[in-house]
């Protein structure tokens, strides 16, 4: 299949989608004189973007220095890392480099630095959002969070254990080239793919889903079905690479218009209680339950995008322990055998994450979302069979 | 099927989208003290778009005036209306009620309130664009243009006869209600359905074209194929309108990404030499000839998002007169029997456009967008087959 380059226009982000279309960025960093790089401590290296920016920037004499100081499921120390390393360089934009975590944080750092106070301000919502922001060129490293094309940031506070999203606003400008997740470990690639497949699922089940989202969701599921496999059996496939990331970017297009519900609200709870579970190893268990509970509340829509796992899936009610099925099969075929043991999770780790979800008020926005909520004890039945 | 009402953000624009959904412009509008109405003749009363927005208006005291001079294919004299009209007023925002013509006026209007000159100035790319413009809510009526999600616009210079289109910037906010769309004429119904499925054909093959304009291209012509029969048989079918206004939403979204090229480049031609061919006419003429062009300059994409009109279509070259026939043969059953004649247009006519859009520096900017340009010997053969 043809691989062009080309690019997106979401909401106030100007993405470049392609293989070596980090170029395009010049003409958008040539404008500041000093500049902030928020990276991860290798990904940025080995994947070669960073050797592409600072090329740029040599090319152009732009100062600039390295924060590389991010945890995955980032904290608000990382957040304001950024912010002091910022100010004390005094950058006036900022090149963020990496998945998830290191966008998410230079998104939310944003708002900070122009609009002062603390993280936590932002992340309760108790401060209004600064008008203007700073220049952010998001140079994504993984096909899996779509934070490059979307408005929402996903930030920890460690003392109450919440993991929050808020809608941080868009990057300004973002490069999304499949060279640069090629030498994603594979596990990660696992990960990231199952964060994009449960992005599709949810933006297509939610409230706030259309025609739109059930269109992008298909797409996108179709894609990491396909390529998903042929990445894993051969890491440095562009081919499957490009389309993963292609599938990943769509999914981000989907979430931002018909946002998350509960799998994410959950898996918000357990990464929250042990950073170290990996945000999309988290949906990956998750949905090992959660899965079938989606298609019922949308069997029509379920159906139509779940289709690549098994094309006998019809629209009822009935089917959706057979797309429960597929979906488990699946992660066996890639070689996925996690559960909440591997991350340490006990029978009364599960009931305490359950009423976290019920009970604390930043959680509760998520309910609103889904069509409709599991009961409290349904839900438990299911998380503890996850163990 | 669910008709749900959505949001869509694309580029700068907030696009309200399904039924009734004129309630949510009110947030934005009550922030303005007075506002340019800018409507047709009698598209925004018969609609029951006017009255709906009126009553926001007056809900909050906003005084207002209506312009509503602007004739289709809209000319630079319709937007200096505009322009004198909301000097004179002394308007803060303009909210813009119609099909292509109207809201493509105020997108032009807009460049020359903020940025002054002439309109020609931007029309010629001979003046920067302004960095701020007013505050512009397009209500749109009509299922074709894509104009109220996209940032291009198109006036004609009638001295010179070209019919320029420019990148003039997204409308703040937008609503796309099917309600309106049901007053639409038959004849209009018809013009703007081809106009979108003209979009997402050129979108899907010009040289910008990507695989999210081959798959929005793909989900419009579905659409359009299923329900403009619909809608031709019973005007006010609600569902029909929906997803034809989704249809022609999306595809607008394909164009905003994926540009026109050669139909409408050529189109652009005619409709410049006689301003009364609709631009919807024009395309669905032209296309009889043209379909098979572009299916050649590539199969694997016509095939993919024409299998609606022929599932039979095969990505080969060879299937571009099978291609042709299934299009001409859907213009017969919804009964389109316009042709060149039916506006006028000698065999003269016919060789001065080609001749036109060969040497026209301002045609120019097309070509570079197809694939490949057919020789000025064979648009000549094909078009005149058209009279």
């Amino acid at each position: 299949m043809k691989m062009p380059s080309f690019q997106v226009y979401n909401g106030g982000v100007k993405l470049f989608f392609g293989i070596n279309v980090i170029g395009n960025a010049e003409e958008f960093i040539k404008a500041y004189k000093r500049i902030l790089l928020v990276t991860g401590r290798r990904s940025a290296k080995i994947s070669g973007a960073l050797d592409d920016v600072t090329s740029i920037l040599d090319k152009h004499g732009i100062e600039y220095t390295v924060y590389n100081d991010i945890v995955p499921n980032p904290i608000v120390e990382n957040v304001e890392g950024i912010v002091k390393a910022y100010k004390e360089f005094g950058a006036e934009a900022i090149i963020a480099i990496g998945g998830g975590s290191i966008i998410d944080s230079a998104k939310v750092a944003r708002l900070v630095i122009s609009g002062g106070g603390s993280v936590v301000d932002y992340l309760y919502g108790r401060k209004p959002y600064p008008e203007k922001l700073p220049f952010l060129l998001a140079i994504n490293l993984t096909h899996g969070t779509g934070t490059e094309i979307d408005k929402y940031a996903v930030v920890s506070i460690v003392e109450t254990k919440e993991k929050i999203g808020i809608s941080a606003g868009y990057p300004n400008v973002s490069i999304d080239d499949p060279r640069y997740t090629r030498t994603l470990p594979r596990n990660q690639t696992i990960y990231t793919s199952i964060d994009a497949f449960a992005h599709s699922v949810e933006s297509a089940t939610s409230t706030r889903s259309s025609p739109y989202t059930w269109l992008l969701a298909e797409e996108a599921i179709k894609h990491i079905v396909k390529h998903l496999p042929r990445a894993l059996e051969k890491p440095d496939d562009l081919e499957a690479r490009y389309w993963l990331l292609y599938a990943s970017m769509i999914a981000g297009i989907s979430i931002d218009h018909g946002v998350t519900h509960i799998g994410h609200g959950l898996e918000h709870v357990f990464s929250g209680f042990n950073p170290k579970l990996p945000h999309g190893a988290g949906l990956a268990i998750l949905y090992k339950a959660l899965l079938q509970f989606f298609y019922k509340l949308d069997p029509e829509v379920m159906a139509r995008i779940l289709k690549p796992l098994d094309p006998e899936l019809k629209p009822r009610v009935e089917d959706a322990e057979k797309a429960q099925k597929a979906y488990n099969k699946f992660l066996e075929e890639i070689g996925f055998n996690e559960s909440f043991s591997t991350y340490g999770f006990s029978i009364e780790d599960v009931k305490e994450a359950v009423k976290f979800y019920y009970e604390n008020e930043k959680m509760k926005r998520y309910h609103g979302l889904a069509p409709k909520l599991p009961s409290r004890e349904d839900l438990e039945k299911w998380l503890t069979s996850l163990i």
